[in-house]
């Protein structure tokens, strides 16, 4: 990732609940993983779900995901999940989210968000809340 | 269990999804069974929950549950969940339920349910819902 | 999904456990939902994973997924997977996964599975699995 | 919880895995906390499950839980866990765990877990095990 821009990192252990009967973790608890880095990355930037419903009855919902899975985590281990922004829309985002072993990159994804209103139409993302998502917009070498 | 009651029986198969590193089902998972199992039994005697919302503003809420792990389940496992009632009361009930594969008893539970309003009260089952739970009632010998 | 393939369908019905607090199916249980039906579907062809770790030390591995979410799926829903096969390569495969709930198309899935030797290398799919595969195999209207 | 005995103690957060269509954290998940706990507190005595295994080929196995649902957690509450040991016999104990959310209890388990061999059978609890867990027994005024 790119060194100009703010990548989030959060960090999570590896228990039992996670994995499966061949000793990794199962492959659908990735997108937990990411889904709880995805929750502090707006708590972080101060628009947890809550506070997005709250004041503009307004809400993200994941639309698309593309995972790709390169080596297993195991029990006991401590991962860390470094979340960016791959393109900020109007209406949308897509995420780059890796869950990493240390040195070791062990999944990465790409997941497009859709911003809605309550009626369940797309909605605009507010300026104040878009204005916080910039500096973890990935910016590419040129 | 007595032969003189109704149980009811939800079978299932034992996935990835279910097990743990240690190469059987993940404790938490049997709470999963035997809830897809009352939800089951409550409709088949014609009362699922969205039913019980839609006509009483009622649901059920379990406040208690007591777990015997005896044998552990296993990948590719076919299980049964045999439902009965141990104890019904005017606004709660306390379900047997046990998880066996073929003739073996893996876990048993003991779980009571309070049945509430919307208002999170306490309420009193209606007739026509427990008229047709009595069949489930365990008939102990006496 | 074209008329001149199989495709293989397997039936669940969503379940507290499946949804969360936004009162639809948690976006990574699909993933549980469509492994649940690769499980079914390896069992059908004969060919479940267990008998391929007896017989030959081998096991597939989900390498990449791709997800559309199109429609949530909700609480009591009865849902099917239909799974097919996009492309069988000689030590891996691509297949279809829909999610529907009657006509509706609510998920998509397009997953890549490796298949690989218990020394964690890549192997040659056995002729036996994979000429039960080929009726499965998506034929493209030309 | 008695004050002359040591109390484990370990944070976590609600996000959307935890919880179901009523909005609230669904009832087999404590279990899930309590075990993240129970992984947490052998880690911090120094005895993680990876480290029993290798030393004695021993391992930690839960045979029974009896679990009070109070009141229900919610997405983004930040809970607590507390761990401590109410009995501590040769070959088992019985944790008291309680999931709390600041003064309010929530959650109360009274869980029993049995130290068995590699071979499946009850074994005695090392004594460089146990001395670290002594601390944390329940100490009950006279």
């Amino acid at each position: 990732m790119s060194k100009s821009s703010l990548i989030h990192s959060f960090g999570l252990s590896v228990y039992y609940e996670d994995t499966d009967a061949e000793g990794i973790v199962y492959y659908a608890n990735y997108l937990k993983f990411v889904e709880r880095a995805r929750s502090e990355f707006l708590r972080d930037i101060g628009w947890p779900p809550s506070k997005i419903w709250h004041e503009f009855r307004d809400y993200w919902v994941v639309k698309n995901c593309n995972i790709d899975y390169r080596k297993p985590a195991k029990l006991e281990d401590w991962l860390t999940v470094h979340t960016s922004i791959e393109k900020l829309h109007s209406a949308s985002m897509i995420l780059r989210q890796e869950v990493v072993r240390g040195d070791e990159l062990l999944t990465s994804l790409s997941i497009r968000l859709a911003y809605l209103h309550e009626n369940g139409q797309i909605a605009k993302i507010p300026q104040a809340i878009s204005a916080l998502m910039v500096p973890y917009l990935f910016a590419e070498s040129s």
